[in-house]
């Protein structure tokens, strides 16, 4: 059975997004991680044959910790599919439990996309290592009035019950989560790659000349995200992410005309888009 | 006496900016602030008259705390200042402790930037709400071997001594700061310009055609960043800055063709740019 790796506890989000999942034939073992690094090593070392981990939030963007990896510490690993999740909290405590609230746990990420909810509850917050973690904690709890903002799907697992539906403050969230493996997804007609791009040294205008080169082939970039090259301020590296195959004519003739121009690019890998027919 | 909010507490690397900002004549009084939103508010609320946050650090990108208030939230700022601070970490213990180390304190960002340091130690680490933080528990600490990993300002204050300096795993990082207030800064000759764009909605090429209409006026863009616009998946607005003064007829010029092309343009400040003379 295919081992898959993803960003845990158990009932995290990125858990429910493995059940999303296409392009792994038959059923999976999904194996919690602790870290978004954890999860992409135990691809590197060959424990799991794929990972799964949070590439961006429309709300909160890219996540910066799953790009620097990616543009930093990936060796052998390619991305190889792509999985959007709408993203919903809600406020959950014990069967049973009526009392006025008297704290409320979270993940920070959960804390911050219910801001509105939690300031209106106006009791103390109390951050969690994850939104299931909040959950375990609240429905282990022996106080009466303790609130987890959490996934449907997080509060189930440890047996709470809903005291509101969509606490958060942008209702319609998604977060879209890469799959990684090993090897290429083959071209189906309506894919992506995903790539690092530095620019040469000569740096006025180097953006833009390399984005004229891609949209010069009729490609759209669907991502951007600059991080720093970790050498002097305001020197960036770019992940990228256009549509087309890395096999197709108008990628390849890109990257090729960007090399020529003294860009180094590393391809991160190419898969069907979200949404495009199996 | 101006009052000049950072991010606190005393100590931290925002607090050593406050030090090398050049826009403010006189004496300083400089108030703390737990963090970038109630810095923000306090210029905003008219309780103080200029405030200080860290905007890019050469290692951590830009700061997506700083970067969602200007976007998001700012209404009556103007940024009218950039400051650029050195930062380095040392491992501080108190005078006379000589004891193998038993735990490391610092803030996350700290534990992050000195991770092979922190790797290499083999014990426990402690995350703090700041470096300053981790110097004051050190310095009340009735154990032996804590040590703290922070500033040397930090450790200074709290009479701390160096185990040993320097042990971040980049040296020579550095941190662009920026100053906020409520009026535009005057044209000096080397200005940037920092400003929102939101492109229109027909999607394609918007941030090449962006750029271009920059390009096109000789303006070099020296920083981006993408940000969501919560609406969607894949919808970002751009925080830019290019070197020019919004005064200047180059800038002017842009900003009034991209409107004409359906671009909303938030200029959040024009600032003598860092290092130009004064």
């Amino acid at each position: 059975m295919p081992r898959v790796a993803y960003l845990g506890p158990e009932g995290t989000f990125a858990h429910q997004a493995v059940g999303l999942v296409r392009g792994i034939p038959g059923p999976i073992d999904a194996v919690p991680r602790r870290t978004v690094v954890s999860v992409v090593e135990a691809v590197e070392d060959g424990d799991c044959g794929f990972g799964l981990v949070p590439f961006e939030s429309s709300v909160e963007g890219q996540v910066n910790l799953t790009v620097d990896v990616l543009v930093h510490d990936a060796e052998r690993i390619q991305v190889c599919e792509e999985v959007v999740l709408a993203v919903t909290f809600g406020a959950y405590r014990r069967p049973g439990d009526e009392a006025a609230p008297t704290s409320v746990a979270s993940h920070p990420v959960g804390l911050a996309q219910c801001r509105r909810y939690v300031h209106d509850l106006g009791v103390a917050a109390r951050e969690t290592s994850s939104t299931a973690e909040a959950c375990r904690l609240v429905a282990e709890s022996d106080e009466a009035g303790v609130v987890a903002i959490a996934s449907p799907t997080a509060a189930a697992r440890w047996g709470l019950v809903a005291m509101v539906d969509g606490v958060e403050d942008f209702p319609g969230a998604e977060t879209r989560f890469v799959v990684v493996g090993t090897d290429a997804a083959p071209p189906t007609g309506a894919d992506r790659t995903m790539f690092v791009l530095v620019p040469p040294h000569d740096r006025a205008g180097v953006l833009l000349r390399a984005l004229e080169q891609l949209s010069g082939r009729g490609l759209n970039l669907s991502s951007i995200a600059s991080r720093p090259l970790r050498v002097r301020l305001g020197e960036y590296c770019f992940l990228l992410v256009v549509d087309g195959h890395v096999a197709d004519e108008s990628v390849a003739g890109a990257f090729d005309a960007l090399r020529d121009e003294g860009y180094s690019i590393k391809v991160l890998g190419a898969y069907p888009r979200w949404g495009s027919a199996p």
